[in-house]
């Protein structure tokens, strides 16, 4: 239940015009509450209250330009939310999901109060009201239009995220520019020690061995790469189609002397080529597109040997979902969260054996809570090297993939496997709890 | 390379007819070779190497009835093959992995030597030669009817395997008659010990809490439901469609003083009600069906608490296929060991989010080495409580399942799941492996 307030700070210059009769048509909006307002009022008063009623009455304060504000009926509002004009207002009853985004890029949208959890809240709220949402938000989910993934399409979509510069990244990412979710044996370590867990943590999952060849799928800036060249003494190839990553990557193997042990390669991963006593991919999956999936694990079965491992390390989700619209559009154009069962279609049409799936959401929302912190520590900085834009986008982008990992909306799996006819496999997984770093 | 022998130890009333010409037409044979014998010996002789070749020519010598036989061209035999008569021989020619099981059987197949290591090196050159399988073989896959799983079904088909009476099971199970894949910390301990470590392993994963409610879906003697109960202080209600095994399970509560905090019951489980705050089901889905995986997972939705969490252990096969023709036969009608990605097909419809998938596929095949041992220190019992035939197809049967699990043929799924939108998951693994008892 809510309660709709006529607010007597109203600025004078937004005083709601009529609203055209057709823009209601159809939907079943709450009853005008009779209220010291004139009528014209009310009608963007019960717009308001049946978008919150379509996002499961969220526990928000909402105000809108013309000062009216819709409260929580009981409890405390999670955050204050200010929609400033009604076009947005209408954006966001068509498409909340997409429009959001846009909206509070623009500025047209302000939130004062904590945006993760009000985040979380609105995703949990989608989840629970995806099948029963208006027919016009449902349709224009239908009608969007995805990024497809050819090799010069991956190429634009890699460059739109990945070549913004490296300087960017290195605001708020950890020093050796780890770009995906860290593994934290205890939530109270440092980011810095975190990443470099998550790099053990594979490793010593594909039980890598000194000499061995293995080859990265997507290896950003290096450095699981230079980490297990330096430390685990294996020889890598290494494969980015980002121009900027493969340029830094190549001048840190350089720095640490381990050029002679990695090699990095600005191609694409579908020219892979060799033998390679593991394969390794980070935060790829992604980016690879679904349409490739069985040519990914046609390309893995080419370059494994017959005792070899792999591991495939991606963002997911619960089912076969496109991702958020907005992300896809703004974000990560090309970008596709796969459902654990669609990650298997990589593997099972070459009979590879899954070994091993860990599930680490929790870290991701914990590796994103950092990331955010640090942008934030720098986000002065980020507007004089960008916009205000450009750092609303940015913001919202780390606060929405937090909320995402939080309110289950994204997964993050690590698939571990072999050939399926190779008895070189562990006996039990406790090897990977030995010693933890 | 093999060679065909004419041996002149061939018994008098075995000498081989002509065989039809239309028996080998379309069949690509190898060239005669001529020898001592004449010309119709050599036509069974050139149908035999024509099945080795099929079968990726394994390191086997056979012997015809008529004393003719083809040994591996260098190397030694791994094991010694007779076949009895002509008619076999077509049998085998025709549909090699149904009707090997049944000349076994019936005694028209002798086999001396390592019947595990052999039937290992059939399954892997069957699965090399899947593909390229003479046409009379594959259609005869194809036109095989595959035994359905209705509510009566399951009972015909669970009552064929589980009801063959306690006493047999009895002889070369655990005491406590844990007939799933055992889970061995350490290859060295006993299978006892084992059975128990399985069942930790599971409590350990679904990190069961005094107090708790349980449910498990095919139960079998109970082994588990009695753990759980005993040692983590839970309440089960365990479904089972077995009647021997339910009444033999009740007695075993009241004996044990459990049957206050476990609840038997024969029913099926597509029957279950109530609220539980772990779902458990070791073995079961095999026997469930495909076309019932997705009202399964409707079920376990239904009956799940807000934070409960789930294990389905399962065998299972690298990709789609259906279980050796055989066995679905002979051993487990109606079952059906799923793709990884079709179990899957449980989950994700309910939006359950994937924590934690392990394989256990050498644990099977050790689990069925004991197994097999017991059995065969009990041969001279289970041929006086049934009969010759009986003893040869079970012994075939654990025979082939070892070979299967230790081929990768088959796999061993263990699936821990909980609600897509629940964060009271365990933060890492480590749990699982801080005690080893």
């Amino acid at each position: 239940m809510q309660r709709t307030d006529g607010s007597p700070g109203r600025p004078k210059g937004s005083v709601p015009r009529e609203l055209r009769p057709s823009a209601g048509a159809g939907l079943d909006l709450p009853p005008s509450a009779p209220g010291p307002d004139a009528a014209p009022a009310s009608i963007n008063g019960r717009l308001l209250r049946y978008l919150l009623q379509s996002l499961g009455d969220p526990p928000v304060r909402v105000s809108l330009w013309n000062g009216e504000t819709v409260a929580p009926a009981a409890g405390e509002a999670l955050a204050h939310v200010r929609i400033e004009n009604r076009a947005s207002l209408l954006k966001l009853l068509a498409d909340p999901e997409f429009q959001f985004g846009e909206c509070f890029c623009d500025g047209s949208v302000e939130v004062e109060g904590d945006l993760v959890r009000l985040l979380e809240m609105l995703i949990r709220a989608l989840s629970e009201t995806a099948s029963s949402a208006p027919t016009p938000r449902r349709v224009i989910e239908r009608l969007r239009r995805r990024r497809a993934n050819g090799t010069s399409d991956s190429r634009n979509n890699i460059r739109h995220h990945y070549d913004l510069g490296n300087a960017f990244y290195r605001l708020w990412l950890d020093r050796q520019l780890s770009y995906t979710c860290a593994y934290f044996p205890s939530p109270e370590i440092t980011l810095e020690e975190a990443q470099i867990a998550k790099m053990d943590h594979v490793c010593r999952k594909l039980r890598l061995q000194p000499g061995e060849k293995v080859v990265e799928a997507g290896c950003g800036w290096g450095a699981l790469a230079l980490h297990m060249a330096t430390r685990y003494g294996v020889h890598v190839k290494a494969f980015n189609i980002s121009r900027e990553q493969i340029a830094y990557a190549i001048e840190r193997a350089r720095a640490l002397g381990a050029d002679g042990r990695v090699e990095f390669i600005e191609d694409d991963y579908r020219n892979i080529r060799g033998r390679f006593d593991a394969f390794v991919s980070v935060g790829m999956l992604e980016h690879v597109g679904r349409e490739n999936y069985h040519a990914l694990g046609s390309l893995i079965d080419r370059v494994l040997e017959a005792d070899g491992r792999g591991l495939i390390h991606s963002i997911g989700h619960l089912r076969p979902d496109p991702l958020n619209a907005w992300i896809e559009k703004r974000i990560f154009p090309g970008a596709y969260p796969p459902s654990l069962r669609e990650i298997l279609e990589v593997l099972e049409p070459s009979c590879f054996s899954v070994l091993d799936v860990e599930n680490l959401r929790l870290h991701y929302a914990l590796t994103l809570e950092h990331w955010l912190q640090r942008f934030d520590d720098a986000r002065e900085r980020v507007r004089e090297m960008y916009d205000e834009r450009f750092l609303r986008a940015w913001r919202l982008y780390l606060c929405g993939a937090q909320a995402a990992f939080r309110a289950g909306e994204m997964q993050l799996f690590q698939v571990l496997f072999a050939r399926g006819r190779s008895n070189r496999v562990p006996w039990t997984r406790a090897y990977q709890y030995d010693r933890q770093e």
